[in-house]
């Protein structure tokens, strides 16, 4: 009832947050900075509002340009040699409202001040 | 130097396995068992090879594929009122070889056999 | 406000489902059924509900217990000579009701069944 | 072979660092800053080394005390009234070396800073 009849000619959002930790697998090296500063460099390059943290990388844009350069990201690294990656992706979606990755953490910091 | 001088002309991956755990938020029900039911009936129409267990539903295919189908399970809920969604996307990729989420369940069940 | 005075004193919950998806860095191999199949076998012999699937394994009981027992599939994959194990834990808790991870699905099925 | 007899008795890691994104279930608001800034002000109490990001919340310490914290921002977001809660944690343990949060980041701004 609630559901369109032909699902597949649904579109994919027009905005998206997501943060991923990518992994390689079977490198024989227990470092994995090479690759992610590879990411980065793809990332920065890519046009999307990017950044970084210890636990991953943060891209922000629509549904399919984010996760076209997530794709790539799995190319680049296999291209290099890395036979095999596992992928962490946090993604969120919303309609109520536009925020960028930013604000979420600039309106958490200021609910910590007003708390103090 | 191990980089190609025009990354944004990357493929995406051929091949992904990918898990995700879809959260509706903002609902005002503790029950999220309607929306996966409803992911689950895009998942099962849009001819790629999925399942589910427990804590998330899985789906095989190209990498564009299994992410614009995971993006249209946003879409769907969001046009069902869902306001805002996080979702937890587990994705694999591989050069080495094919191997099938049901391959790799068999794989690990066939070694606990052999060590009994 | 809201908080109480002494955070520290805050038990942890007295049930949670947690599954996860455990990666061996750095091992040279791009296989990882081996270490899933020890931290299967390390699990089925813990005293708790525990399951697999393509993605992960899921274990149900106390916080306490299941962060434990997660924590020593690090120690025993470690102990065997992996150097370095990334995770990714989903784990849910919840206080309007108790709610097994086979209902969890149960639930789930019954829906798609309904609105055939 | 490689097992120890009883994997009971196995410890849990000295360390580790674990990154959080925490997601109130059935609150009625799609915004969820304020039990973020909630589970913050737990965690910059608890006297272990932690830090926010736009996708999470990282803290850093032995495996049992990081769990213990993080199982109690679970409780504590209950006693708040929040009946469901699922939360992402990717957690990270290493043999091979000690390396904070910080000098993971680190090391990979040296290695982009390199290859420019």
């Amino acid at each position: 009832m609630s559901s369109p009849k032909d699902l597949s000619t649904l579109p994919t959002p027009p905005a998206c947050i997501a943060d991923f930790c990518i992994i390689p697998i079977g490198t024989g090296s227990a470092s994995v900075s090479k690759e992610v500063a590879e990411v980065q460099r793809l990332l920065r390059g890519c046009g999307l509002v990017v950044s970084m943290h210890s636990a991953g990388s943060t891209v922000e844009g629509s549904w399919d340009d984010v996760m076209k350069v997530i794709g790539q990201c799995h190319s680049l690294l296999h291209g290099n040699g890395v036979v095999r990656i596992q992928n962490d992706i946090r993604v969120g979606t919303r309609t109520d409202k536009k925020q960028t990755s930013r604000e979420k953490v600039e309106k958490v910091e200021m609910l910590l001040r007003e708390g103090e």
